[in-house]
Parts: C-alpha cells; sequence; structure tokens
C-alpha cells in the first residue's frame, strides 16, 4: 500500500501470475473503494501506486482510460470502481455485500448513483480556496445530499445501510464521508461543523465504520488528508509523503 | 407506448397494484434501455410517457431526480437505467444477459462505461446546429469510440457481444446506435457516411440488432427520430406527432 507512486520514466513491476493487482492512488476516493473490498474479501492482491500528474507511460496499457482504480489479471484489465467492487462480489461471495433480493439491491445500487450529488460538491470545497461563497454552496449542497442518506438510513431503522454490518453502499459511500470532516478543515470559519440532530443518525454510522476493519486497512486521517491536498493545491501533490 | 406525454397540471394516472410502470419519454435512448429489457424479459408492466420540457409536478415523487426511465412497482422507485436494467436481468433470470463468469461481466460492464465516449458525443451533433467544426469533430469522437466496440467486437469474433445472442452490452448500446444514423443526416455534407472497412463488424452487428424483436419493439427510423429532432431544436418538442 505505501509503495512509491511511479511516474512518467518509471517501469512497470513486472506481474504475478494469478496475483490481482490494483493500480492505486493513496489519497484517490475511487481507488479506496476497490481497496476497501479487496481487503474484506481477503483477496490476495498486490497495490502498485500510481502518480496520477505524472502519469506512466505504461499506464493507458493497464487502464484504458489512464485512471485508477484498474484491476489487472493475468494481463487483463478492469476499470471503474463500482465495476471493479461488483466483480469482487460475485468473485468472492462471503461475506454477500448485496441484499439477496432483486429489487432490494436496486435500490441500494440506485443510492449509490444519487451519492453522485455528494462525491461531485467535495472537490468543489476542496478547490474553492477560501473563496466563501463556493464554500458555502458547496456545504449547502454537501448537506442536501447528505439528508437523502440520512433519511434513508432512518427509514431503514438499521444500524448500517447493509443492516446490522456494513454492505456494498457503505462502503462505496465511506470514502467521500472520511473526507468530509477534511472538508470542514477548509470551511471551518464559514460552515461549522455538521448539525447533530440533523445528521444524528449518519455520524453515529461515520463513528461505527471508523472501526470496522477494512475500513480501517485504508483510513487516512483528516489531518493527513489535509497536509496531503495543500501540496497537491500548491501544485506538486506529494503522494509519498510521510503521514 | 403511444400513449400521450403528460405534463405540468395532469394528473398522474392512478397506479395498478403489482402492475410495474416505466415512466418514460418516446425518443429517450436512456428510457429505451429499459423499455428493451421489459420487451425482451417479457415482464407484464405500462408505460407513463413524461413531456421532459414541462415536467408534471407529480413525476418527483416518482422519479427523486426528475428523470426517464424509473420504474415503480408498489409505490417504490427505481432509477437510472443500468440500475433498472440489471434488477429486471435478476429478478427476470432468461434470458440471462450477462455472461455467467464474473469476470467477464465485469468486462461486459466496463465496456459500458467506456460506451459514454459515445452517448456523450452524439448530443452534440444533434445541436451542432450546422456548426461544420462541431459536426467533425463531433464525428470524429463518436467514431473513436466506435472503434473501441469495433476492436471488441473483433476479438470476441461472434456476431453479438453477447455470442451468438445479444446480450445486455448490446442492448444497453443500442438505443445511441440506432441514432448514429439520425446524426448522420444533420451532417452528411460534412461526414459522409461511417467508412464500411473501419467499422465493418459493427455495421454487420447493427443490420441483426435490428431484426430482434425486443430491439424491433422500440426501434423508431433516423427519419422519424430526425423530424422529432427539428420539434425539438425548434424548442418545442413534439413527443406526440404522428410517425
Amino acid at each position: 500500500m505505501s509503495s512509491k507512486h511511479l511516474s512518467t520514466g518509471s517501469t512497470c513491476p513486472p506481474p504475478v501470475a494469478g496475483l490481482m493487482r490494483c493500480y492505486s492512488m493513496k489519497y484517490c476516493p475511487y481507488a479506496q473503494r476497490a481497496r476497501i473490498i479487496l481487503e474484506l474479501k481477503k483477496v490476495k492482491h498486490e497495490i502498485v501506486n500510481i502518480h496520477l500528474r505524472q502519469k506512466p507511460e505504461w499506464l493507458f496499457e493497464k487502464s484504458p482510460l489512464g485512471k485508477v482504480p484498474s484491476l489487472e489479471l493475468d494481463g487483463q484489465a478492469l476499470i471503474e470502481s463500482l465495476v471493479i467492487c461488483d466483480y469482487l462480489d460475485e468473485a468472492y461471495p462471503e461475506p454477500p455485500l448485496y441484499p439477496a433480493d432483486p429489487w432490494s439491491k436496486g435500490q441500494d445500487r440506485m443510492f449509490l448513483e444519487l451519492f453522485g450529488k455528494v462525491t461531485s460538491v467535495l472537490y468543489k470545497v476542496y478547490f474553492a480556496r477560501g473563496d466563501e461563497q463556493v464554500l458555502k454552496q458547496g456545504f449547502d449542497d454537501i448537506k442536501a445530499g447528505m439528508d437523502i442518506f440520512e433519511a434513508e438510513l432512518r427509514k431503514r431503522n438499521t444500524r448500517y445501510f447493509g443492516g446490522e454490518k456494513p454492505g456494498m453502499l457503505d462502503y462505496m459511500i465511506w470514502p467521500w464521508m472520511e473526507r468530509i470532516p477534511v472538508a470542514q478543515k477548509f470551511a471551518s470559519d464559514v460552515i461549522g461543523h455538521l448539525p447533530d440532530d440533523r445528521f444524528s443518525k449518519l455520524l453515529a454510522w461515520m463513528e461505527d465504520m471508523k472501526k470496522d476493519p477494512a475500513v480501517k486497512a485504508t483510513y487516512i486521517s483528516p489531518e493527513t488528508h489535509y497536509k496531503y491536498l495543500q501540496t497537491s493545491l500548491a501544485g506538486s501533490p506529494d503522494y509519498d509523503m510521510p503521514e
């Protein structure tokens, strides 16, 4: 996981036959999705980290759109975080991460689509560079997106979206939830904290999720995220900085 | 299918218990995906058509983002075309539309994501309003996207992406392939026709797909698509015009 991020001019490490490989970037929330499910399903794998601003020439052979995550197995690539995670769930059925009933599974996948409302605004807040209006609007949008999930968790009346254990929906939204406190660090003067009463279920969920072993294995603290983002905003992301 | 498109001020027809309902718009490629799979799986259902420029007030109750398609069953909504079609494939397993092997299924779902390269440019061509540069660039982009699928079909060396019968990947890309000749009508002076040799497999595939019963049930000719688009470009889409 902590291997150096490979950049332009590097050589791709030779693949090991039969060993799954995940091309990743340490701070990428989409790659984190794949890494969480690899951990959870106890899939033997290796991580090859990629410098996304100075991409290795060989990356497009390993990921047709030049993005992470990409899962490689015996010379074939699989891309898109949800496609990868659904593949892992089907290839390694234990523990199952979707409800058995197709309609309920469809509902979870629909909520994943609705979560786009949160993912699309988080980076706006990151890159607001102190612009108070952008920060305020961004946080209003994040809160409006979170309202949907707070309401759904209350409706399901369970600890996790997956029931008494986290399911695919929990794990797939986690990487952005992990980063909401980071966005708050950028905007604390403007927006304060998330209202406890408005997000009571979701805030308890966040604390529970942090204790999950698969989440823990990929967790990065808000302080470290923030420190990394400062290097990224300064134009030269330091993917390999010490935590 | 040919029921009038309901608009602002309309009343939502009362649902029938246990009968699946699909909110649709006759010319929407995303809604067509759902309608193809409903036909193919022989699911008893009704279609309620929506005027997307003058949306009924009740639409957001039936589709959280106010979009079509939305599938409604016993008061619950399922949205996003791929989520709906995957649900239908799981709830009505015959005929199966994905390969049984999870990695191959993942590959099909990955190609669906890559097809975004085609879907995102088709409308640019539609709305180019005669701008030759936009038309030319748009068609170059469409052809670059189609190259990926031509290469994949050659690699699979089968009649359809699904093998000897169409599968989910075939049906999910079809609505845009149906519309490529429409885009050509807008741009014929600029781009001519699709090169036969460059797209030999895909052009044969298009002819085969047109004969598929589920495709036939939702098929609209390039002439009718074009006629409809003229009304849309003029600012007042005539969803209910006679074909």
